[in-house]
């Protein structure tokens, strides 16, 4: 099958990864409804680890098992299907072959825990080789007192990752220390956390729709004075991706906490008219009755491949 | 000896693990009175440990050798043993072969230390694989500040035992950090603790009976809403085990404290109704004398049998 | 040279362990006056290191000399010599072959430090190959906050020195956290102690001689209910005995602060009455003159030899 | 090519050194429109991951895209280009070959974190290598209570580096501590930081210029004493020239904040006056529309080739 | 070039080493005037590094060039030459096999910095091969809180030093914790230092010439009753030499502060004549002008020479 015109550009965007790498970024580019289009939407379920069980599945308990999360994202056309070790183990080798996996290789509960937020690593690269993942993902918290030792471990982990071929994806959220609570969705602090995975070797960045908030004073001198444009989510999204080296980053967004159908469809249209790559979608699809969220999944890809 | 349906459904679950590791979950299911059922009942003797030599032994004085849990296991039919390394030490070369051996690689005692709770690492995977063990044995401790260490120790430890033809066992017994005492067996935090050990890979998990007590706000509105039944120990233990990836992990219970022989049969018979794997029985079994605990250990094994 | 019925009895708790490893238990069994008896005295000299020059050697300045203990260790019939690294180094050469020789590999000195005591590691298990040991030693302080780094630390020393084919004496003295001073060689402590020594995978552990105190109020419990006879040294060191496998591990006795020659001599033939292996005797030998030292190491010996 | 005479003389003060690392500071010296002159002027861009990337790139938004920096460079004549791994991995296979580069190893983000500063490592010896860079550069913060760390991951970063064949470049920044604000650019503390980072096994020694502020007590007997000429830049230029092994190591001086084009040229004068061997501009030329950083970067360089 | 037999006997004391280290003992003890005596005079340059390259040079304005201090050590007849990495650098390949060398693989700044002392580990084994060096040297701070890292770094390297054929130069420096600053050279506390240096396995050992008081009452009591002599320098130095293995190992004495030619001279006198090993002597040599230098390094070399 030949490349599309735009896969072959955002290829071109990774010349200094090996074959291997982008083998596998090809795989997660050329799967699914978008395959082709240079968008993407994945499916994660880190939420049984991050809230517990109940407050993930209850509302749908067929999510307990987790092949049901391998079907959803197959059965809605999704890019990926990302999830924690535990998760992939359950079903990698009945799915083996059928979609691109991303192996989570860190996680939180919330049980309590370290004043300042760090998750705990529960995966490796050679794990997300067995399970015969094409990525591994990696969630960093700007702004954490213990930032410094998830930027040095996520160092290790993606110079590992390239070096065995595999797609680095990294969920950056800003998070602890002097950030404030609305802060952490502040578009001058939204868009340097995409920057700082980017800086940090992402292959692809995942970040939440930032607010028009603007956090940092010295920052907020520079949005006024060069009138970069916030308005809009649509214009937050812009200046995210363009903040991710000019746009050659794959940049995709969260949906956030579980909400309607036309609030999450109206997100998506600003992303994509922003020029964001794509959604990554937990909550508001694995939580809706499977033929609901494959509606809605096929919804958004709508939106994403009508926005080229 | 051909593996029953049962025993064929369990390994269906654990697809993604090597032969050697499969052969060595049949070893542990295939053994003792329990045999081909699916069920397990096991012999933990970790106490000497936990709580000192003359609390754990005094009562019934042939447990201070070590010796003797190796043929209590083996007369009473158990499906293996577990210890930590000096106790299988003095023993596994008497006994080689003859019943499988789950070597515990973190202990704690009661002396005094951090206080957060955190186990001390006192085994490895190649001392269990000289001891010639079937299985490694961790305990974490969810809503624990150190809790991040012990996961990414566990991590390390499961990654080399996989490799290695390894069983994994985790003890998930949530303590510290925000939890209240009356917390550290709540539905909620049972449930969310025996899915976070599944996430970390675990092939077989261990947690408390869990109270009807719910800790976390959070779950409780979903608990509510939901109408998750907790009201009987079989609820419960049916919910733990539905969080444990919809019952496709062998999800095993403590008896705890040492206590009457009708209080201990009446909770395995809520435990086998719940749909529970079986259990584990320390302190209940080698503090009694050894026709008494070969007995008790004997009619829970009936239970579980009775309950297929 | 055949083995005696009781050294093969001795090896005979020691199956789980290599040819190499039981070579040299033998040779530290089958050394010196108490050759084959099963029984073992050792001359231990680390308190240069852990209190001093001028307090470890003024009173018999020949001690400075690292050849004197050798020397005193070889006259007196010891079964081996202890020592820090510099000080074995200093005269392992010299005496090569001719008496067995423990590294030990963590020390302390009391010039000062952490507020929680906690030995630092000064020697290897490669260090002790190379200067000729038969055994590594290693100081842990179960009750003190440092106690999990301790253990593990000595965990890896402990599966590094058996499979390079050395035995494994440790020396369990509780201290910190919540002990009280009394509580540091209480009769529940010091059980406990030797029994997470034991339990650590020590082939011989040494604790001090334990005072009828109970610090432990749920061990109290127990001693009082079970009847635990603690009133004479020699009950006191039958029970330290059996908390330790049962009396399947060699457990021997340090004589604690100078003291008259009586005093130390009453001490010992209660601990050989109540079944200990030995004792570790210092300060109360290389602090006497030569002539002295040895008359009073033998009379030790002789008590032993004689309980048999 | 030949080597100048000027070029020979450097070399001779790195005869400690592999062929491989002499090679690669060749390079160094003699590419751009210093080539053989001995001087130095490096674009680096780390202020994306150091200030975000509104601050640092919507004033000239050309540099958001990671190939504008390597273009600016090569067009302006700069010996090299230095930035973090993202940056540098964006732009390393379209520019292969054409600019010796510089990945910088450790950064720090403005969005929070530990009271001492501390960067954190963002990049590897190994991935400079597979970058095709010339060298690695490395941050240190001398008075920081974290500068051990920062001493000994740069001390094993160096060592790999050279075996390696890659020339070592230190950023030097006296911060933390004891330091006051002022202090941080005083002359004692800046001589002391580029010594230390010589020390070190630094090639290149990174510093900003110097004010005649003395912050030690200790240190300023000594300059009124032995009447050090500390007066203009130009004296202090030297001072710290002399304090870097006597002016046998090559020290390179940053312009700090974005200030008009007369200041910058202005102190360039001085630093060559001062027999500085370069500068390192960062700010001042990439948020300069294009051309007017080219001409203020080739005033630069052209003031330094006439001050040989 | 036949051995003298004082360098016979003193290598007597280092039969545990390979003829590797020995080989560098002979280098390091048959070089320059006092070659064949068994004394040593070395110069030690890292005051750059721990004072400041302008406290430490500008009085001597030659010695900002680090072959400066190899051609003194050369000329005035020194056994050795000590310095960090970067000094020793940048002139080992002019000086390369012209005299031994020494890298200090430990240093601190005064910059400011944690508040027990500990230094950071700036070289390594193996770079001290590349050098071509024949000794390492490591500065440890007994009383630190820090010592027990510096401990187990000074053993890891100690080891890896003796299997590479390197001499162990320590310097013990009690500072930290609960130590006076009179405490730091007490008579008790240096002959403390001295021991621990020698147990954790030091060739050579470098300590500051002590004072009459005693620190540590239970050291006190030890002094009075055993009437060891201190009075004089040369006592305190004698009992300082017998703390260390009976005399067995090499124990050297540093000259502290710079002072006059007269304090000096007669401060090795005592020295010489309790039987110290010799002299390290840094500042008081290169901060005079090269002549005198030289002229009172020969006479502290006659004074040793003449107290053999």
């Amino acid at each position: 099958m030949a490349l599309s015109r735009r896969i072959q550009e955002i290829l071109s965007w990774y010349q200094s990864d090996t074959p291997g790498v982008r083998a596998n970024l090809v795989r997660l580019l050329n799967t699914g409804a978008l395959r082709g289009t240079g968008k993407m939407v994945i499916l994660p379920v880190d939420q049984g680890f991050e809230h517990g069980p109940a407050r993930s599945f209850a509302v749908n308990a067929a999510g307990y098992d987790p092949r049901y999360h391998f079907g959803l994202a197959l059965k809605s056309g999704c890019n990926a299907y990302a999830a924690p070790l535990g998760f992939l183990e359950a079903g990698a080798a009945d799915y083996a072959g059928q979609l691109p996996l991303i192996l989570k290789l860190n996680n939180s509960d919330s049980l309590g825990g370290p004043a300042e937020p760090c998750s705990a690593i529960t995966g490796s690269v050679d794990e997300a080789l067995r399970l015969g993942c094409a990525a591994i993902g990696y969630t960093i918290y700007p702004g954490s007192s213990g930032r410094n030792t998830m930027y040095a471990d996520l160092r290790a982990l993606t110079e590992e990752a390239k070096r065995k071929g595999l797609v680095v994806v990294v969920w950056s959220y800003p998070r602890g220390g002097k950030l404030s609570k609305e802060g952490e969705t502040a578009i001058d602090v939204c868009a340097y956390a995409a920057h700082i995975a980017c800086q940090l070797g992402a292959h692809i960045v995942k970040v939440k729709p930032p607010t028009a908030h603007v956090e940092q004073d010295a920052a907020r001198k520079v949005y006024d004075k060069q009138q970069i444009a916030i308005g809009t989510l649509a214009d937050r999204v812009r200046h995210v991706v363009q903040s991710s080296f000019g746009g050659r980053r794959i940049v995709i967004f969260s949906g956030g906490e579980a909400k309607g159908t036309d609030a999450v469809l109206e997100e998506i249209r600003q992303i994509a008219h922003g020029g964001g790559f794509g959604s990554i979608m937990g909550r508001n699809a694995f939580q809706r009755p499977e033929g609901e969220a494959i509606a809605l999944l096929r919804d958004a890809m709508a939106i994403y491949k009508a926005a080229r």
